[in-house]
């Protein structure tokens, strides 16, 4: 028997510790080298070997720990993951390579595995040197503080500019076994689809065999991060782990059964979570949207219009002031190069008809204008060619926005 | 014998109607209905039947007075061309065609000839209809005040948020004739690359067939409109058109001569001017900056890794903070998808060297800082894989571009 079940309030669940078998630390490396006393570096480790899987940017520029955890997934098995932010370790040549790798063995150390058997992941500035001897110290810190209580903290420490830790879990029951899917997430710019966005570590007490969770998760990832959209830009670094480790105690979930789609469902859930999460907090953002396209060609097409929709910055400067002007959603969806037919073509915000069969409706703007001032609204447009669909995620642009990232590295 | 000649200081030329025998007018329609009483209506017309060509955007929502001038263009002649600012007449279903043809007619009685020999073009708010009694009487107005001195009014009346006219021209002699060519432009946001953007008319007094004039006027936008970045998104009414009227008596310019190169290297020059002078007026812009693709597996490669870096929010927001982030160029070149050897690759800024052989120089970063004050920025990436370059024009990221964009409408 597979069954979802909702999540208690109260539990201790808190994302990457969740689920059974897994413990975290945090410690402060001031890898800024600003003297911040806020934790920099987080640790996972499993109790047991986890099959492991993971998505990475399609940037061609790639930081050295995503050519170093690309290069350790090839076993499809991992014990633990290290993580700092503050610095991106991209752009550093091979002193960089050799830091990740430096990561690696302190981390297996602190762990007590193999360096076979670490993942590791970095986010911050592009291009300058690592501090090897204080994220070497914070990682060997937070060794000796290893706790299943601890995800929390891990999630805090992987914060750049994001305001807010971002975690989520999910539990369902197979065979009479309950498992927890949970995970954390960093990103807040530098965000866009069609990418292996951002960092985001998931692990799971669930026995899963290490094919099926990749396809499961590149599955997962292109239904949550790859719909979101912050600004278009997609970083040297971003990565999806997931760690699974069996220590539910369950039954191995096998590929084509209704309890590896269950599986499945939650992943989804979790990934998708923190993707809404991960929008919510873009830099500056004080409203989302989503943008649901029908009546395309094909899901191509659909998903094509959707995320030009959401990454255009006339689209969003107009949500961002709550103004009605609905041209600029169809002159996107125009650009994206998805076929339509305007004389078929609907749109709508927040439940209004703006425009249909052509030509815009009598609608009242000031309608309109008033549903703008939600913090999360709805655009759907129909193309009139087709039956598919996609609906893309997105924030306004701000004055914030522009604020933060004038001057992020200095 | 063929020549190119500087412009002398204080000659009568004034954009559209710096070449013979063409007369421009302006005339408040206070198309907005705000009760303004800036001209928003412009008037062109030669003497003379014209040679005409033109490019028009490529988004797939085109306004209708898009489809109207790319109707008469058929037949690659034109006399007069009728525009408006303020209301883009698109997405109107058949009320806007019915309005753009009217504007055809109108222009055609008060410039005295065929609606089959006018074009016409909108530029301003989508999805409005349009005060056609306003439109029709300011047109009339204008065509009893067309005159040849009147070029700067046309370019301010075509204007929406520009914050200056932009005009240009050049001259050369053939065969012992002078010549002359012309023109204006509108455009502050809604431009991107890869597309006829924004609305720019030029005019010529050369003589010139209307099947080379077009294949001149395409190669001249693709280096120069073409190349520009302000937000990446492209409207629906973007649209260059070009007239030749050969009133200045010289010979018939032919395919594959010096004398067609030289035009055609005096319509680049038109052309690019006005397209830098739309770029550093761009919506909010302080500074402009050039990104200058070395080293790339092809020209098309070279361009889409220049365009990619000019239209990154983040290379964008650092170059307005003056920030030398230049980790960020490096991020948008890899999300570009062009070939690259991260190994071999170097980055300039403003002539200093960041990035070589796969590392951060050890060049002062305040230093780069400091020359990040400039208004006008160079940016130089090689990519060691190939010998192709090309060159993008960009601008920076501000809080008025929000400002300006977060309630355009309303």
């Amino acid at each position: 028997m597979a069954l979802r079940v909702t999540p208690a309030v109260g539990q201790r669940a808190s994302g990457v510790t969740a689920a059974r078998g897994f413990r975290a630390a945090a410690a402060c490396a001031d890898v800024r080298g600003e003297g911040g006393v806020r934790p920099d570096v987080a640790l996972l480790a499993s109790d047991v070997p986890a099959a492991a899987a993971g998505v990475f940017t399609k940037n061609r520029v790639k930081a050295a720990p995503v050519v170093v955890s690309q290069l350790h997934l090839k076993r499809g098995l991992a014990r633990a993951v290290v993580v700092n932010s503050g610095n991106a370790n991209a752009c550093t040549g091979s002193q960089g390579l050799a830091d990740a790798l430096r990561m690696v063995q302190t981390a297996a150390d602190a762990a007590e595995c193999d360096p076979g058997e670490v993942l590791v992941a970095s986010t911050g500035v592009i291009g300058r040197s690592m501090p090897m001897e204080r994220i070497r110290h914070a990682i060997l810190e937070a060794g000796g503080r290893l706790d299943a209580g601890n995800g929390h903290l891990a999630a805090e420490a992987i914060m750049t500019t994001d305001t807010r830790p971002k975690e989520s879990f999910e539990q369902f029951v197979v065979g009479g076994v309950a498992h927890t899917i949970g995970g954390m997430a960093k990103g807040a710019g530098m965000i866009h689809p069609d990418m292996a966005t951002l960092l985001a570590f998931v692990t799971t007490d669930a026995q899963v065999a290490p094919d099926l969770l990749r396809d499961l998760l590149r599955r997962a990832v292109s239904s949550s991060f790859n719909t979101i959209s912050v600004d278009g830009d997609t970083s040297t670094n971003d990565c999806c782990l997931v760690l699974a480790n069996g220590a539910a105690g369950g039954p191995d979930l096998l590929r084509d059964t209704p309890e590896a789609e269950l599986f499945a469902d939650c992943l989804d859930s979790v990934l998708l979570d923190l993707a809404e999460q991960v929008v919510a907090d873009g830099e500056g953002v004080t409203k989302t949207f989503s943008v649901r396209i029908l009546g395309a060609i094909d899901e191509r097409q659909a998903s094509l219009a959707a995320r030009t929709v959401t990454s255009s910055p006339l689209v969003k400067t107009a949500v961002h002031g709550g103004d009605p002007n609905w041209g600029r959603i169809l002159m996107a969806v125009g650009r994206s190069g998805a076929d339509l037919a305007l004389d078929r073509c609907r749109l709508r915000i927040a439940g209004h008809e703006l425009f249909a069969m052509g030509r815009p409706t009598s609608v009242s703007l000031d309608l309109v204008a008033k549903s703008l001032n939600q913090t999360r609204i709805a655009i759907e447009i129909d193309l009139g060619v087709g039956e598919a669909e996609a609906t893309a995620l997105g924030c306004d642009l701000t004055l914030d926005y522009v604020r933060i990232n004038a001057d992020y590295s200095t």
